[in-house]
């Protein structure tokens, strides 16, 4: 069911990899709210993804970014507002590579410059994306820019490796930018924190599918899919979130005020 | 502007007591986004308040109900899933008061009937209408039942005295309640944490106008407003939110991740 | 090895029902360090416990009080101060008790009246302890109080039932009282949220074993015994710790900020 | 007055610049209390400081490393291990610097090299001292890591800049490292989140009166001092604390937990 929330409302979508991203259920979901939006991903990541298809089907384009570097991030804004006729209302953030835990790297004998580099794609990006727009007053009053992050940033996941860094990072942008950046144009910034979902990237991890199931079994409503995600950052795109602000926002079927669960006693008590 | 996003939802709201309280802004935006609900408090709060002009303009009906009553709660949600034609989809917990603050009793001087008193009125009529709703089956799944809090939940607020640890046990509830009635039959429950707000109940408290300007300074985006506050709710009630529960989610314009602003600096250098 | 940490420090210790209470431990270890102290329990737990076992190891006497009641605190703190020469240094509140949980009350079919006494008990003696202190200046500058706790405060343990929303009560009256006595009096509050630990009360509730092995395993550091639990209570009693207050702190070998281990999942992929 | 708490233990106190520094306190307790360590900073901090000072006192030396760089910490390790006559049971980690905020750099503007050099040298320096002692098994069980961090990590202070970032890495590495040392080795890590303080470091920041004054007034029991710093450091070394782990500890007078108070107020009113 669609409800023009996001009716007039002109946005920017990172991350679209294939129909399995959570980012590609928000492009399709902010679609049928009325949205229009410009799709980006890395030039890299264009090449594997499909991301094309979905273009047409939004009835929009594809600008690549490589959102590491701020130039392009400039670039990106510049044809979005020229493309969409006008500034912004809303930026996803899906942006997430650690090479340490790609190559498999133990966190106890991580790539120092790999480090760096999981923090600068998977973090810093999402400030580059934030001081580019304040610099070019991109984004309109009550704005909402949204980065998907995970429970690794308060507890520890070992297959997550130095992403929980990263997303320490992210959040903490969140906080940091959305302070300044709500004082200024009014524009807010929040983090959405996301039960393990079944994407192209997500299964990627070693152990990915234990871990899965616990993290059901742990959530009195089991894990929130890709489309529910869609459903909840359109919610926060939407004028009926506009106090909130500098958050991050568990979004996991109960998961992360969940101590234990009859499921996991059961599995516990073999 | 309405969206609809309540279409054919019924519900229970509380604590409408003038057009001052975000339970009042609930029911009038309720009303616009097509749910149908009935509005109900407690006796004695009907005498003072104008909440029949409220049901006039909602086309609704108000059954009255002390919420600390287990046999009223019943009444409350059979007649009402009669009158809706239906069981509901969600209920607004906006119900509290602290006999200590009220007669302006000091925190080193509290009287202890009084302080379970207001635990029982502020917080465990919330389990009771958890609790009575469970066993009647009365909430369809996915439904969703909303608490109002405050931050004196995590932090300290002289004036608040007891409500604090009120609104501590309505946030716990939530969590508990919301991991059993999860897992057995879907439903979510989560608190909102609001600004300081301008209601009838909330300027009653001594020391409000220093302490609500405190909050907004301290807010990149200042205080959140009842009528904020309620399309907040009006998103928890929607199907945007499926996943969500368990959770506290401060609805505050960012005061809770502020740890000073120039606003404050200024106050503090003179 | 003693240190001599509390060397002419005087105090009250609640709760040691038998060798295994933590209380127990605190008081053999507050003995070795130099400590001089009373005992205290509940009348009624008084005749089951060997707390006069106890109190001779420790060269001091019992004074029964039941902590529901002022006069009974009034009453304890003027004895013990004039039975050990001077104002107190500390307190050790280490009271708990549900008769929901200890009747099998089902979380979604409470009682309520035995709701409130769990509240009574388990929490607002924590209150009636420090403001009968308060009043009767009881205690020393720098004083430490301290109350046990448990992470069901902030997740949800299904058998925990009611004391779940006590605990939440416990640590928000730590803050609350704390910001009051430290601001008047400089004596610190705080809360230690202590591993599940094998003590008489603990074992008492159903499905424990499970459950205590679940934590171990979640644990990186294995839980954390009571005796490991003394010495931490000694160290908050301690000098070195004089501006910690409104704390609530997490004694649990990293379960709190664990998110799933290797012995988790080893388990969960049978 | 000393206890004999770090008798027969070794370690390693980073980053005493002046009498001013929270290390240069700790290294002089740590002493008190008989611990025997090495002092080190980076040669470039050596230059301005007064360490040599220090060490003569301590009777011990200072071998200077850059903890950016793994091989100048391995070497730190081995001459540490070969001085003091065997494996390492404590570590402090006092190291932090921002060259965006050292260079005023706006929050809205960023250079993003030194971003990450912030990062590097406040944060990640922290996982390769753990990792490095992990895998040259440098430090005994039981052994305590400790970090020193701020509560930007989680709120926001405008002029703290990018260090709020480098504060929550540094917290995250806490929680991911201790995990996987408190596994292996029973080795605990942990972050002390420290009041502003009048170090030569913090007094350095912009406004950074207004903002301590702030504080003070904030916090019920006022402002940690930098000596009060050493004493809970030193309770963390111990072994009354062996089974915490993965923690932010809070040693702030209960800044963190109070929501306002009536210095703030009377600030507010004027």
């Amino acid at each position: 069911m669609a409800y023009n929330l996001l009716k007039g409302k002109r946005g920017i979508i990172t991350g679209a990899l294939d129909e399995n991203s959570i980012a590609w259920k928000v492009a399709l979901k902010a679609k049928e709210e009325g949205a229009s939006f410009i799709l980006t991903n890395a030039p890299v990541a264009l090449r594997m993804g499909k991301i094309n298809e979905l273009a047409e089907t939004c009835n929009t384009e594809v600008i690549p970014a490589d959102a590491t570097k701020v130039e392009d991030i400039e670039a990106l804004y510049e044809k979005s507002i020229e493309a969409l006729g006008g500034k912004l209302d809303f930026v996803l953030h899906s942006i997430g590579m650690s090479p340490n835990v790609r190559k498999g790297r133990d966190y106890g004998n991580l790539h120092y410059d790999w480090f760096l580099k999981s923090l600068d794609i998977s973090a810093l990006s999402f400030h580059k994306m934030l001081q580019t727009a304040e610099k070019m007053d991109a984004i309109n009053e009550y704005g909402s820019v949204v980065g998907l992050s995970y429970i690794a940033a308060q507890r520890t996941f070992d297959t997550y490796g130095d992403m929980a860094q990263a997303k320490a990072v992210l959040e903490s942008i969140a906080r940091s930018y959305g302070a300044r950046y709500g004082a200024s144009k009014k524009v807010r910034v929040n983090t959405i924190s996301q039960s393990p979902t079944q994407t192209t990237a997500g299964t990627g991890i070693d152990g990915f599918d234990a871990f899965y199931e616990y993290a059901n079994q742990m959530s009195p409503l089991g894990n929130a899919s890709a489309e529910d995600c869609a459903n909840y950052v359109i919610s926060l795109f939407s004028d009926l979130t506009r106090m909130v602000t500098m958050q991050n926002l568990f979004h996991d079927g109960g998961f992360s005020a969940s101590g234990i669960t009859d499921g996991i006693i059961d599995k516990m008590s073999k």
